[in-house]
């Protein structure tokens, strides 16, 4: 890491006081309430153009910005889209849906804030946001219930929407519902004629959530077959695929499913240290479709999964703004398939 | 991409009103005031424990969420950390340094909140910024000016930290030169004893802020020394990469610095897929340091980038909010050295 060193004390002078309302009023020479009516655009006062310039100038002079706590007090933030900020590092495929649905809300005139994940749950995170009184909410993954949903509403929030595998009664629902991520790899398998697989489950914490039902949806697509599942944790490193790899002939298997095309790259690469096959000993599938995987030989099979376009998101949320009494919407919106090439 | 259907005609069913302070006043039996003084836990107004547990009990029984933007009319959000959220899809270093950054000012107690980045620039985005009333703002990249600054700083805001190539006046800096990466690169390759040197410029939009003085940075390594630099323009597809490659005899380079790892990854095996050996032919060096560089065979050459660590950065932005008043600091926080592997 590259240090940023301390300096020594901190030095004593005094910063410039902020200007206020108040200080573009006595500059202009109107009253503190003219000064609001020009700066806020209010159609339903009549306010002289000389005017109108003298308090812009006076503004622009002081360098005075209108505070949009001001303005939310009355109407909260009319136009921000508030989201949790991901509690993990985002992969690829999630950072470029957040992008996409930035610009499409952009377009629609919304602004994304992302509010800080970390460290905050449930209804405890549900309160923080409330207080910036966002218009629209868009929260990935689980933890917030029913409670949270009812004081986001309450406290002027005209549309909650979840993207996650369960809908939360009083909020709009994109069901993603990442078992079928696991399904899907697990019927290829079976089809190609597996019936060992082992199911990477990565050892780095908050990816539960995605992991833990690609798992559930494998063993799903083999109930009632005599084939076996085994779960097999792995850290993204070098040494923990390395470790793994060393022991796959006890582990007797002919396939993996590994979580991701990360992983799976990460996987496979290790097998082939250490002389096994793929896909003739072992097939490997990742998940993402992401493009390194069509670099690497054998060719990687996915599972690509379709996120909801981030403009069909944007206009859910446009419409749930307009109709904040309307029936909480729900829709299925991950699509999975298997891309086969030739790891499996 | 998975559509979300549209639902027929909005219903007209009202939503509830959102609770105010007067109706938790109206049912805790007290004052306005007195709901403030206890909500905003003030210490200078005595007020009995009978009382206080009353208004709590109202606010809790009504969904009463305190408003931020009241509080903050008084005294800006005092634990916010405003970042603009990147203008392009994050990569994997810049995601994992948000992250941590993220938990660094958690545990001092600041919130990091991402505003929105797309479609704003310069003293705009400033305003939109302020708007907010952070207690500090962290701005990556260039564009915003010492207006910008000023702007910043008399709407409230305690700090102003740029982390790009220049300082700005009036903000805190932290240098990140990438022109040291391409530096570094090039200084290497030549060091090899290759002479007509290939740089990756990514077409995407957005990386030209790094990419540029990536290019730069090659140059000046070079500069004086009988060796070519010849810019490499290519999209992160695989067709792109094959089509330079076709062309690669016809250019006549026996090296590639390119731009990052997953160029390079890309790069490389279009290479190979066109028979140029590397390195024998044609050396290839990325940048980042990414696991997936180290799993590639050639194993892959990279210049090994330091961000700050996100806790020195965390720590940064709490002193000088301590110290609104204090001289700016000024810290070069990039750090850029060679990883030689197999591939150069």
């Amino acid at each position: 890491m590259v240090q940023i060193p301390k300096p020594p004390a901190p030095s004593r002078t005094a910063q410039r006081p902020v200007p206020t309302s108040a200080d573009v009023a006595r500059l202009a020479g109107v009253s503190r309430a003219t000064v609001s009516y020009v700066l806020n655009n209010t159609a339903a006062v009549r306010i002289s153009e000389p005017t109108r310039r003298r308090v812009h100038e006076a503004a622009k002079e002081l360098g005075y910005v209108p505070h949009a706590a001001a303005r939310s007090l009355r109407a909260g933030h009319r136009r921000m889209v508030l989201m949790p900020a991901p509690a993990v590092p985002a992969g690829p495929l999630y950072s470029a849906f957040i992008y996409e649905l930035q610009w499409a809300l952009h377009r629609l005139d919304y602004t994304v804030v992302q509010y800080g994940g970390v460290g905050l749950a449930g209804d405890e995170a549900a309160r923080a946001w409330a207080e910036l009184r966002p218009v629209a909410v868009l929260v990935p993954g689980t933890g917030l219930g029913p409670e949270g949903v009812a004081l986001l509403r309450r406290s002027g929030a005209r549309a909650v929407v979840t993207l996650g595998p369960d809908a939360v009664e009083g909020a709009h629902a994109l069901l993603m519902d990442h078992e079928s991520v696991g399904h899907c790899a697990g019927a290829h398998l079976y089809a190609r004629g597996r019936r060992r697989i082992g199911v990477v489950v990565p050892e780095e914490g908050g990816l539960d959530v995605f992991s833990r039902p690609r798992l559930a949806g494998v063993r799903r697509a083999l109930h009632g077959t005599a084939a076996t599942v085994t779960e097999l944790p792995l850290a993204y490193t070098e040494e923990s695929a390395a470790r793994l790899a060393a022991r796959w002939g006890d582990l007797g298997l002919d396939a993996a499913f590994a979580y991701n095309d990360e992983y799976a790259m990460l996987l496979m690469r290790a097998l082939q240290d250490e002389g096994v096959a793929v896909p003739a000993d072992t097939a490997v599938i990742g998940a993402d479709d992401l493009l390194l995987g069509r670099l690497l030989r054998p060719r990687l099979s996915t599972v690509r999964i379709e996120l909801p376009s981030g403009r069909d998101l944007a206009e859910l949320v446009d419409r749930a703004v307009r109709d904040p009494g309307g029936e909480p919407e729900r829709h299925k919106v991950l699509g999975a398939s298997v891309v086969q090439r030739d790891s499996t």
